[in-house]
């Protein structure tokens, strides 16, 4: 394909993609194929000679189209949402016919497009003061903190925990020189809350350090009391409490810990705070939301994820240390091609995010930042948090109209936890029937010990229209699940 | 932005992009700025309300473009290539307006796109039936291995040494109950050559293990019995050797690890072994390359990088493991949602590639492989790799026709590692005038302690004039440089 075919081919996408995005409701968001259904479509193996173009478009719609969960419908409610522009969709064509791979890997300190890391850093500061981040997580500031782009809340929370473990086994073993690096290892422990996503205890188990679930109020969040108690327990038993990630919007339902209380705590015992807040963090550019970031002050470092709320297609999470130090020495490994000599100073933060990441390469994701801010505004990204905020209420108020239903959490922000009044086989059956019938997509979540239903908003193109169609939709399903003979 | 502003800006974005790649060669491929150039260019906060289209799109051209080293310019020859082409840019396109996230999530199996996990397990089968892998590698064999796709080898290496540890803990567990893990982890010893990319020795220290560098023979190959040496004195040390990184392809010199002689070796003492072949593992595609990869039945798992050498835009790289219960196992945490009761089994691979990777949520990349391998078709992807290998050795027969240089070590594939017969200030001086030059770009590497310029075909559309000129500017420079009174 050459480029006169690809102005051709290129336009053609563009407007499929239109096409696919302007009629994404008229497709049943949730896919009715069999595990392993692709595989009998196509080939076994690929072809010697090059396919014509149409014979691969077609087989967009025949192959691919079948297995899609449409994650940007308007009546996908599932997970959190995925975020989704078409100004994050131009930027990411440029990124790719740039195709710069942002590193720096050798003598020559600005190889790998100096553009690509520049960007980056201002657009992370740009960020920074849309959230009203305290100073010192700015690099424009000539602190000693910043920003980088991780591509997941994963990563993030890793980076984290590897910055605080290298910290913490320097420290005592400056303390107490007969550990080895494995004995110390062996003492640490780690804390996040019991309601905290699944990778915050996947990032110990890769760092290899214990890590113990901290139990939530009734409000499903954690208070400085049950840290204190569990911490004081450990360090008495001779173990070394080392890190702490609070979670800000917990994934079942969007608690949030008490950064407040819990970060003074941290501070005092030398223990790192990590706030991962990936999906709630967006809404903190609103001034009402962001009292619940009160307390970031106490943190060492702080990720949201643009990607799920923030209009900026996956990925692009982003993450914020109060210490550039401290995450670069985490990799103490320097050989000669990674150095700089200025690598830690204020001005050539511009070339060190090779170290703040678990990838030496990396896309040029800042542009999607760049163009999303400016084609919206911060206006227009709080309008966008505050529509969806609008309609979870539109959505709260729905249920609780239905005395067969209740509200299983405090609504704060886009997502809803409801559940029938009843069993939880009664809720697992009606969500089966939900997810049977395509219509709309839910997934469900346990809070204390009961099956829930979670409501969230997610699609960009969500109205108020598609909040009452999926009510009606499970009301209906209710209904008929109600007048089964069992129950 | 609505649907029918980005079909006309979408329309825009892709002449822009055509303009940009068929004129490339005209701009110097190695940007002028300062380091913190771009700051001042842009304002210091986000603007509160929208912008103009016509504003940001000028601002490319005046804050970007001066910052970008161009990656696919014929006249970049530094690291290694960068892969581009368009059927990869359109199927990225596609990929940006599914934004589905591939994962799952949840009890409800499927929800995450299966058509993302589906493809992307069959398409890692057709590049590995390309490649001639064993069939143990093969998902669609129903045995007990399949692929995956990494964002980088970096973390491609990472998981085959979690894995490793995982395994190797258990194992020592099972005949010393009395060893707690750090215990172990204070023992393992893993292993790669000294011409090792950094990600592997980093590897090590994000999995909190010791990393021996093995010393390679004066063809910068590691052959088994330096190995076998290091293993036994560790062995009789207490230490308990694990995991040991074969490069096939070295990032100095393009060195290849005798895997044939360390396999068997590996496999008979229990060490893992992980095969990296980040940048030659695409021309293996072709059968006069494939013996190279001979050896590879004796890995645990193998990886190289689409987005360096395959046509296949960043990122992509394609890993396989022989078995998929060794690398599920790494996490050994099992929550509700992340359990599906056959994830083990060959049918249900589909749903766990959440287990194969650091971040858990993933974008569709192997729509790009499936363009890629559609539209280009073997034989047009060995096309190719054969021209970018025998334009190197246009370039290699060049410098060998000039007596003033020395070619510094075999070329075999698209990389010549050549200097200037002299002293290393001599060549270091010759590449500051090449790079200050910016019309053509490389990077330098250390071999046996000589400072020595690597050139490495990289561009898709890098022609043989493109190698006769930057000789040509080569040997100018060198002119210029060798009547210098200090010479």
């Amino acid at each position: 394909m050459d480029a006169a075919e690809f102005r051709r081919r290129g336009k053609e996408m563009v407007d499929y993609v239109a096409d696919y995005l302007e009629n994404i409701e008229k497709r049943l968001v949730y896919p009715d194929v069999e595990p392993g259904y692709l595989r009998s479509l196509i080939p076994t193996e690929a072809p010697l000679e090059p396919e014509s173009y149409e014979d691969v478009i077609k087989d967009v719609e025949r192959v691919i189209m079948p297995g899609i969960t449409h994650w940007h419908s308007p009546y996908f409610f599932a997970y959190f949402s995925a975020a989704s522009s078409y100004p994050a969709m131009l930027a990411d064509m440029l990124c790719g016919a740039l195709g710069c791979i942002g590193f720096s890997w050798t003598v020559c300190v600005l190889a790998a497009s100096p553009a690509c890391t520049e960007l980056e850093t201002v657009m992370l500061d740009w960020l920074g003061k849309m959230l009203q981040l305290p100073e010192c997580f700015i690099a424009g500031t000539h602190g000693s903190g910043g920003g980088v782009i991780q591509g997941t809340a994963s990563e993030a929370t890793l980076m984290s925990l590897l910055a605080a473990r290298c910290k913490a086994i320097r420290r005592v073993q400056a303390t107490n020189s007969n550990y080895s690096e494995s004995d110390v290892l062996g003492k640490l422990v780690a804390y996040t809350s019991e309601q905290a996503h699944s990778s915050v205890e996947r990032a110990a188990l890769i760092g290899g350090v214990m890590m113990k679930q901290v139990p939530a109020d009734n409000s499903y969040a954690v208070r400085v009391d049950m840290l204190k108690k569990m911490m004081e327990e450990d360090k008495a038993a001779g173990l070394i409490p080392f890190y702490f990630c609070a979670t800000l919007g917990t994934t079942p339902s969007c608690a949030f810990d008490r950064i407040v209380e819990l970060g003074p705590l941290c501070n005092e015992e030398n223990i790192w705070m990590h706030i991962d807040a990936a999906y709630a963090g967006s809404a903190f550019i609103c001034p009402e939301f962001r009292p619940l970031l009160n307390g970031v002050e106490f943190a060492d470092s702080f990720n949201f994820n643009p990607h799920k709320w923030l209009l900026v297609n996956f990925d692009c999470s982003a993450m914020w240390v109060k210490k550039r130090t401290d995450i670069i020495g985490a990799f103490k490994m320097e050989p000669l091609y990674l150095k700089h000599e200025n690598q830690e100073s204020g001005r050539s933060i511009t070339f060190t995010h090779t170290h703040w990441q678990i990838p030496l390469g990396r896309r040029f994701r800042s542009l999607k930042l760049w163009f999303v801010f400016r084609l919206y505004g911060l206006q227009g990204l709080q309008a966008h948090i505050r529509k969806q905020v609008a309609l979870a209420k539109v959505f709260e108020s729905l249920v609780r109209a239905d005395k067969r239903f209740e509200i299983c959490a405090e609504v704060i922000m886009g997502l809803v936890c409801f559940r029938l009044k009843g069993s939880n086989e009664l809720n697992q059956n009606l969500l089966k029937r939900i997810t049977d019938s395509r219509e709309i997509h839910l997934v469900p979540c346990q809070l204390s010990g009961r099956f829930v239903l979670r409501f969230a908003i997610c699609a960009r193109t969500t109205e108020s229209s598609h909040i009452q169609q999926a009510w009606r939709h499970i009301t209906q399903l209710t209904f008929e699940l109600l007048q089964e003979p069992s129950h």
